[in-house]
């Protein structure tokens, strides 16, 4: 494992880990009620895993597969050709579980292309075993160190005492570690920069409330957890001093695509004068889309709303809208910060020399 | 019972009714999974409605109250005088049943006060017994009447075709019939105006859900849930031309209590240029409170933030804030509506009026 999974001080919830020849992967639809780690042992484990939403969030799912291929070939006897070949067969049936993961097809990519570049060097069958273990884990070292400078980078931003409202959950438990928006709590909290975190429940499907407030909290940051529509009474008292959240994508003119409700915040924040950030890596930047008009507002099963949480909360045939994500205007966001640093307005050019400097 | 309960072309539910000698109670807590009229006898049933919050709103309350102290009575062989003592003793039993409702209050105290009169008349009996009940259907006819009449002020503002958001249950299940906010929506369908209802779902106890979207939906209103952090999405789609909310409270200088999530509701319509309508009675209005900063927050338990479904939706220890209302700033609210009229900016001399013109 790289050096930064045990040296944080903050009890930082990994999604999932290498460790003793198998996958340790937390449980995620358990939580918050139980905290289990499973232990998976074959590309099948992995498989379902994904399938299941046992591990959810881009980059763990990444994570997860490309550690599902090295499960499929740890015992292989033959070389290294033979390896890539099962590699490439494993690789294709875990790519099968999330069909529109992007970051799934990605992570398994990378590892199809070092188990060929194996094979072509004709590595013993014994490194090249090693060596695909290490690009899985530093597939899984690369978000965790992306994710570590979105955080210094937000921190720059954040101050001893202050307030700071997140929504929905770009955190720890989506990625490899730490997450994009809740990265600077953890740091600040191994720094001893004490902030004062609210999350809101995130109506639907309440990921402030199980996601986010459950990682915070058992990490030890200080957070507190109110409803989606307490935000603005919460802001008008005085207690918010920064908004900050994750994003789904980023437009080429910075609009910003993330969780229904985050367009909100956003109101609620200019309208008290506290700055919006949002934290991203580059990757969820999207130069290609041109503006929030041309991301697709998903909307879905009206269950969501009326039978979130076991029993029904509305009368049959009610109608129901459901949208899965909102789109922030540019205009409301005060800066994007990304491991690269913060871009501030005017986005457009901001954003393409992220990707000039690269 | 008064010739509004049946002329009305809506579907409108009624809490509390007269009808064959008994209370009928549509019983709240079955709500929306069953439509439950329990059928009252005695002042102990009623006591136990209220007790039980099978029957709540304040004016609901006081008709429930009043009619049970004549269920007390209905049987009574004795003169006028031993029925005004009978109603006193009855009335002061009721009056524990919700020790802070000040509806219950005073409509036991005018029972109280009718039952005195009759007897200081020599009024015999069964002619004591009749004016009695029509003194309780009195109470609940001149709350319809004050609804019917802040409904078509209200009606006044909307016109064909619009889409009006609301927030919370201020509608027929807390009143007579109609309720204050959602009484311009019963009216608009009888005379075939077609409003767009969407209804807030009202975190973190759901009234919005479970009482608006039910009582509107049954009554054959165009109504469509969403989640209270929908709510912005939807304005900056076009589809919300104004906001009508009820209130617990308005402060002399028209500033407004009402459930949280009413000021967010408040600043996003601002932002997005919809006008936002406060409904209510005059008994809301309450000149003694000079602003918002005098009305005190009720701070409620966490568990109706984290155990609202029927199981935990955040982990065990984390820190959760629950004010049941906020306060809307005057500058906020484009108007208010009464049953005497509607009153706009500024306010102090404007709700002033209402009362010297009483």
């Amino acid at each position: 494992m790289n050096e930064h999974t045990t040296s944080a001080a903050a009890n930082v919830l990994q999604p999932v880990q290498w460790a003793d020849g198998a996958v340790k992967l937390l449980d995620q639809r358990l939580l918050p009620e139980e905290t289990v780690y499973l232990t998976l042992t074959t590309p099948q484990d992995v498989w379902e895993a994904i399938r299941e939403l046992k591990v959810r969030g881009a980059p763990a799912i990444g994570i997860a597969a490309a550690y599902g291929v090295v499960l499929g070939v740890r015992n292989y006897a033959g070389d290294a050709a033979g390896m890539a070949v099962e590699v490439r067969r494993h690789a294709e049936h875990l790519a099968t579980s999330r069909p529109t993961a992007v970051n799934l097809f990605w992570a398994l990519d990378r590892m199809k292309a070092k188990a060929q570049a194996l094979a072509d060097a004709g590595t013993v069958s014994a490194e090249a075993l090693r060596e695909l273990l290490a690009e899985a884990q530093r597939i899984q070292a690369e978000d965790e160190e992306t994710n570590r400078r979105i955080g210094e980078n937000a921190l720059t931003l954040f101050a001893d005492g202050m307030g700071v409202l997140t929504h929905c959950n770009a955190g720890g438990l989506a990625t490899s570690k730490y997450g994009t928006a809740l990265a600077p709590f953890y740091l600040a909290l191994e720094q001893g920069i004490r902030l004062k975190v609210f999350a809101d429940e995130t109506r639907p499907v309440l990921q402030g409330a199980r996601l986010t407030a459950f990682e915070l909290h058992q990490a030890g940051v200080d957070v507190t957890l109110i409803t989606d529509n307490m935000a603005a009474h919460v802001m008008s008292k005085g207690w918010i001093q920064a908004v900050i959240v994750g994003t789904d994508r980023v437009a080429a003119n910075g609009d910003v695509a993330n969780k229904i409700g985050t367009y909100g915040v956003a109101v609620l924040a200019k309208a008290h004068n506290i700055p919006f950030y949002v934290a991203c890596p580059l990757s969820t930047i999207d130069l290609s889309t041109k503006s929030g008009a041309d991301i697709p507002i998903e909307e879905r099963h009206p269950d969501e709303v009326v039978r979130g949480f076991g029993r029904r909360t509305a009368p049959e045939g009610v109608a129901v809208y459901n949208p899965a994500f909102d789109v922030t205007p540019n205009h409301l966001v005060t800066a994007i910060i990304t491991e690269k640093g913060i871009v501030r307005a005017p986005y457009e050019a901001g954003l393409r020399r992220l990707f000039e400097a690269e």
